[in-house]
């Protein structure tokens, strides 16, 4: 991932690249409702009609733009399978197990990385939580404080990443993942639809 | 916070600047217990007594190397003034009060994402927390599976400094520091006390 204004050298999938840049910028500077594809196309300097035939739609733009590993619209409903009362303990699972891998675990944690020395980066994955995971998640749980409850559960999932991952805490960093979503699972249960005092 | 090889340009304060990067270097690469002072003075080029003189304690030097904003030897006791059932909220409210003052906040966090990047820099922020926060916290609270009950608070309060510092999510980035309390202080209690699972 790279935020920098200079792209990389033109190469057989430059103008993908250059898509992928021009909506990271955009995204991080206008928000996901203020880049439109007509600007993103015009910032890119390609055609728009060649944006959507490359990324399908603005919304897997932005995924592909933070090089989010899953497609959240199809693994969330998975989380619900049997109702709300589970959902902390799947999201946690569903979290581990795309963290494990590390090809999937590097790019977000790159994004993390800049995001702590560059306000643009922490903008982008601002507006990619809140358009692909807030909405789908919040509105099927209908709790009070919703957004609220959101960010509570992206720290948790956060920390959880850097503590595991990245600083490598031992135990927590070799444990099991069933055992980690034991533990962590039902905090994150209690911030989607607990008493939140 | 600096760790690379090479320091500071000589100043008026370049013996405590050179015994801080020895600090760092060795803390992070031998650990705290296989890092002498002897060794750290070696490394620094200064007489082992300026390092005791400088710093009053080999934990000190961890400290001000990790450039910790409090002393938790002074404050972990506070905590406990009620007993162990209030001290997952009292934990929670004297992070928020340190970080929510932003000339304390920065040292953490320009650690944070120098551990992003940098094994030496996760390596000494590991070492801190064990010698410094784990040991005193943990041998109070007597609870079974210490080692991961510290680390998922400090995952927890890690991705809480994330959240609303760093990426700055709202609401939670502005909300009062007493509701935060109430919203991740039942979290840090059950790690610390509850039943893991």
């Amino acid at each position: 991932l790279s935020l920098a204004r200079t792209g990389r050298r033109p190469g057989p999938s430059s103008t993908r690249e250059q898509i992928l840049a021009a909506a990271r910028r955009l995204f991080a500077e206008r928000g996901y409702d203020g880049a439109s594809v007509r600007a993103i196309a015009r910032e890119a300097d390609v055609d728009p009609s060649l944006v959507l035939q490359f990324f399908g739609s603005k919304a897997a733009l932005l995924g592909a733009a933070v090089e989010w590993p899953f497609d959240p619209d199809e693994q969330l409903p998975k989380y619900f399978a049997d109702g709300r009362r589970n959902v902390g303990r799947r999201l946690v699972d569903a979290f581990l197990r795309t963290w494990d891998a590390e090809g999937t675990r590097d790019p977000i944690l790159t994004l993390l990385g800049a995001a702590m020395t560059e306000p643009h980066a922490a903008a982008l994955l601002r507006e990619f939580l809140r358009v692909r995971l807030y909405g789908p998640l919040m509105e099927r749980l209908r709790s009070d404080q919703p957004d609220v409850r959101f960010e509570l559960v992206a720290a948790q999932l956060v920390g959880l990443g850097m503590a595991r991952y990245v600083l490598r805490f031992e135990p927590l960093a070799s444990a099991p993942r069933s055992d980690v979503v034991e533990w962590v699972g039902p905090a994150v249960q209690r911030y989607l639809t607990g008493k939140l005092g």
